[in-house]
């Protein structure tokens, strides 16, 4: 089947089931995080005390974590309940915000990969080049960071990890064992709003949560963030600026239908 | 008195008192709390440390209490900041989101009722139950949570408690002692958005924080969200969604008056 | 240079270099904070944890350091990151939220200017005659908090700390040793939005990181705050309201260019 009916397919199948979606996210966006879950069709819950995530997770069809603003507390509440999310078998998405740039990011990023092992990890390249580091490190192997293509960071990354990979950028590469697809929408407006990345993270886990097969679920996340992206910039009349993009980003998600993805989903494979 | 007369005198009352309203709330919906208390007249201060919240709570007319994202630290400064609130007699409005889900939050919930005995408790039906089933514990008796009756769960849990119960959904109960009112306004629209839960409790807590009359203050409170969700809803043009329906929102209380009241409201008694 | 030349000419600076603002902040405007420094043109990241804010502030240009939701961890990561961004000479701008209120936010305060010495220090009339006091507690001297005089207040505060006041009000003073200016910027609907304030705070930090006359910097950022407000607000159609003005605010900072800054600033000197 082609990959944008897949998506399609994902859509309507989150329209019904509307999964609940477990985040510890980031302070910054989490807002941003929740509204969009919901835009989508899905149902969001915030909860990251070490006392309650477990339980709280067990009512989940998905799960993110986010390290945006980690702290001590929220680490142990990440590791936590990760296992009990791969133990319960649902999907857990990782977006390992800035890993690279401290001490604590990346050997966070570390102990979530090995000890909790994430279905899909979204990231930037610059990122995932971090995350190619990490893994070469936890694996024993050579690393890919030093790798210039994208397409092959992702590959290779994915088959060490046994997971979906999601480089998201100018043009955005979704890899998992042998599938790769690279995504072409998307707007150059859509980094003057915060949180963009982390709601393109929330969006894979919606559809994750909704579907078996978490590489559509990564493309239909991905793809879903960058056509409204789109579609807001072009709503943008004279005078009207980021304010305006932002509220119509919404509109976009919310408005999205297997016309509307059919219409202007731009993806090619490998 | 008429209700829809009570609550524009509400209205007037908070417009000109400006009450301040401290806020121990969720880390996700935070801000559209502080904006909806701006929006309605009403003057917000967040403060959640241990150490400064009994001193911030003394400058305050009232108080919101919501578990949305507790932790251990935000649950011991709750308790304390809710025993000096109630030394100082200023209302207690709890919205204990999620209660039932984790044992975490039912527990909390259980020390909020005990040692803080809140003035309003707001909350949706399968919040209500589970409350009711926290009171019958309390207070060694029988349960109501049984009950499929809405209006029979209110009545009992207020009488039991001593508080104002608002119990918000398709249609809105209000119960105080034997005062009880069912509100008809609404939209289902207002579930796509995060938070309108939680800025209907911190409503409550605006116009408890201008008036004597708690039971008012409540129903105009719940009232205020569901109309203005209407005018939000009916204002929504062709392409718009629910990135612009959240704005609208804001717009809508913003301009609350008198007689926006007593055109748009629903309310029928007993 | 007049001033106005000054500030576009800071714009163009920020908008080539685009600075990374390193916030600890207060997580009720956290999302508007990092939303307006992408709006004008820099780069935000927020990070508060004690094991990397030393780590993350090494690739800043400038620090925020805001108290409106303090705690005891947040406070040690102030003063932690703080020291660190003296060292590496960046600008540190400081917004003392509700300093006075409790007696933590004006140990906290006093705490930050003894340790830190921040660069600007920015906040309402009310907020500074503390901040007056805590100055003249540190220096032994006598305190100007009991002037009237906002001019004198800010005047006497800049060199006592030889650093920048910038007084946020109706009229707005901004202060450096010998050099002092009033904005006239602004319109009332601002304090009717949270964290116009917190934003401004941002802004400054934004120009401050981007050019080395922190002066300049902090008049920049206060004037776009104001200019934005009166474009927003003078935007408004019958029936917007506080949300449509919200949304415009950020459309405003974005278009920013120095004609409009040439065309809309109301700046008088001493």
């Amino acid at each position: 089947m082609e990959i944008l009916q897949k998506i399609s397919d994902s859509l309507l199948a989150l329209k019904t089931k509307k999964p609940l979606v477990h985040h510890i996210t980031n302070y910054v966006t989490v807002n941003d995080c929740a509204n969009i879950t919901l835009a989508i069709g899905a149902s969001p819950v915030m909860a990251d005390d070490i006392e309650e995530v477990e339980e709280m997770v067990s009512f989940a069809a998905a799960l993110v974590l986010n390290i945006g603003t980690l702290n001590s507390r929220s680490i142990e509440s990440m590791v936590a309940v990760g296992k009990k999310a791969k133990e319960k078998g649902i999907p857990i998405i990782f977006d390992p915000v800035g890993v690279g740039a401290t001490t604590l990011r990346t050997a966070t990023a570390k102990r979530i990969i090995q000890e909790v092992c994430p279905s899909v990890i979204r990231g930037n390249m610059s990122e995932m080049k971090i995350i190619a580091g990490v893994a070469a490190d936890i694996k024993g192997v050579d690393s890919v960071a030093d790798e210039v293509d994208g397409e092959e960071v992702a590959r290779q990354l994915s088959q060490k990890l046994g997971c979906v990979i999601a480089i998201t950028g100018k043009q955005d590469i979704i890899a998992h064992g042998k599938q790769l697809c690279r995504i072409n929408n998307g707007h150059a407006i859509l980094s003057q709003v915060t949180g963009t990345g982390c709601m393109a993270t929330s969006l894979i886990a919606c559809y994750c949560g909704a579907t078996d097969d978490w590489f559509t679920g990564a493309v239909a996340g991905v793809m879903t963030m960058g056509l409204a992206g789109e579609l807001a910039q072009q709503s943008l009349q004279a005078g009207e600026g980021i304010g305006t993009f932002r509220v119509r980003l919404f509109d976009a998600v919310w408005s999205l239908t297997p016309e509307v993805i059919r219409k202007g989903g731009r993806i090619t494979n490998g």
